[in-house]
């Protein structure tokens, strides 16, 4: 099906997802969209992630797309049921497939789950591995300084460490055997987290995880692009490109060169009518 | 003159200021949006941020305020010529009273700046510094992880002293004696700056500034309100109050009780013919 697929997160974590994406389905069209005007998600409330992510979806519900990606966490956890209300198409969030990944490979079935205190509080990552396997020992982090030391491009470092020792003390102590990054800027402190685990946890990166369930669907579904495909991928965010371009790359491992900004409070109003009746 | 004052903040810090107007004009109504909804403003595009002051400014218009502040140092230092062309009411912003202050305080004339890195960016303090003295050594720092810090509740403490020592060294190094807290989180790590400054610095509170200069308008202008308020302080935020109601304690340093959520993507559909002129 030569249609583009959809993804949009609050920012620039997503990028996570688009890299895997991009290894796994070379033929497939991506079209991004990161609300870099509204970003964080992550320590908003329900109510507003559930109203940012219906318009985000909408936006991109215009380029005719055949799936719709979830790669932000926070709207992963806290309105996936919402948006499949709302939107008629296969909608892939990123806690499924980090949860069902987690069950598989944890051995002592202690899983532990950092994220923003959204994607925390929600407790959907808990939800999803019940759903996969029987335990008691699920141990979930809100994490919320990692977002900013990763933008401010810390990876590394005393201050890192001392953060995620902070963080991660409690999951060490519960003998976790296994960690879901619920965060899509955790995968660039991969190493950072090794190091402060001692190597002791299987780390689940649920943006690679999607990578691998949207490759799924695609060959199940018969959804997959045939040929090679023909037009660009394209970027778009709700503020100047600029900061996203620059540290995007980073997310990326490759220079991001065309990114467009749109004007998304117009967007909102041309579209006011169809939002109104989003079921929030 | 019995009409309220008017202040607005991208979301929490602006308590510093209010926490300052109730101790030096405690005859007056105050009422506070804090855009809780979009905050951070200070990471964001100078475009982006001239659009929501103007946006949030609109919102304070409808109660008939005397006069607006502009509690958010990034708002003020990108912003306030755009406001103050687009509304006719004395507006005070936090840059102007606390490059005054630092001017003042400063026997070395080298003078530090920290905030958000837009209002780092936007060389507003300089300008104004250089309108009261002649000096070649202003030095500037954005400190991006600051207020997330100070959002956590982490004050104090080993990770901190280490973010503060780093982002602090070069203007200790300047031999700068007079430190802007360019940010209305920032007097919140008041004794941890001066901790890792070893109280060589004389910091500069922009909030509190702030306040005495609308003291000053107050008086001057015969603005003030000779009676006692009869009418509460009102409090409004874009997004879910509990988060602001719960650290906005710690900023006042009494209880907030009434903070009222308004739907602020319906107010600017509502205003959307208004706000389409704004000079941006």
């Amino acid at each position: 099906m030569n249609k583009p697929i959809g993804i949009f997160d609050s920012g620039i974590g997503g990028l996570t997802v688009v890299k895997e994406l991009k290894k796994q389905l070379p033929n497939e069209q991506l079209i991004y969209f990161g609300d870099t005007a509204r970003i964080p998600y992550g320590t908003k409330s329900k109510e507003l992630i559930r109203q940012f992510a219906i318009e985000d979806a909408q936006f991109l519900m215009q380029f005719d797309i055949k799936l719709l990606i979830v790669a932000c966490n926070t709207a992963s956890s806290l309105a996936i049921d919402t948006l499949r209300e709302h939107f008629p198409l296969p909608i892939v969030g990123v806690v499924k497939p980090g949860a069902r990944a987690a069950a598989q490979k944890s051995k002592n079935k202690r899983i532990g789950v950092i994220g923003t205190p959204s994607t925390i509080n929600s407790g959907a990552y808990a939800v999803e591995i019940r759903k996969q396997i029987k335990t008691e020992h699920i141990y979930s982090q809100a994490c919320p300084l990692l977002v900013p030391l990763v933008e401010e491009g810390w990876l590394d470092g005393e201050i890192t460490r001392l953060t995620l020792e902070k963080y991660l003390t409690n999951l060490i102590n519960k003998n976790v055997d296994t960690l879901i990054l619920g965060c899509t800027h955790y995968p660039l402190l991969k190493d950072s987290i090794e190091q402060v685990t001692q190597g002791k946890m299987t780390l689940v990166d649920s943006g690679l995880e999607t990578a691998k369930t949207v490759k799924e669907i695609m060959l199940k579904e018969n959804f997959a692009n045939r040929d090679r495909k023909k037009d660009n991928d394209l970027y778009f965010v709700s503020d100047n490109p600029q900061k996203f371009q620059k540290i995007g790359s980073m997310f990326l491992g490759e220079k991001l060169s065309d990114v467009r900004r749109i004007d998304f409070e117009k967007f909102l109003m041309e579209n006011s009518e169809t939002l109104k009746n989003a079921p929030i």
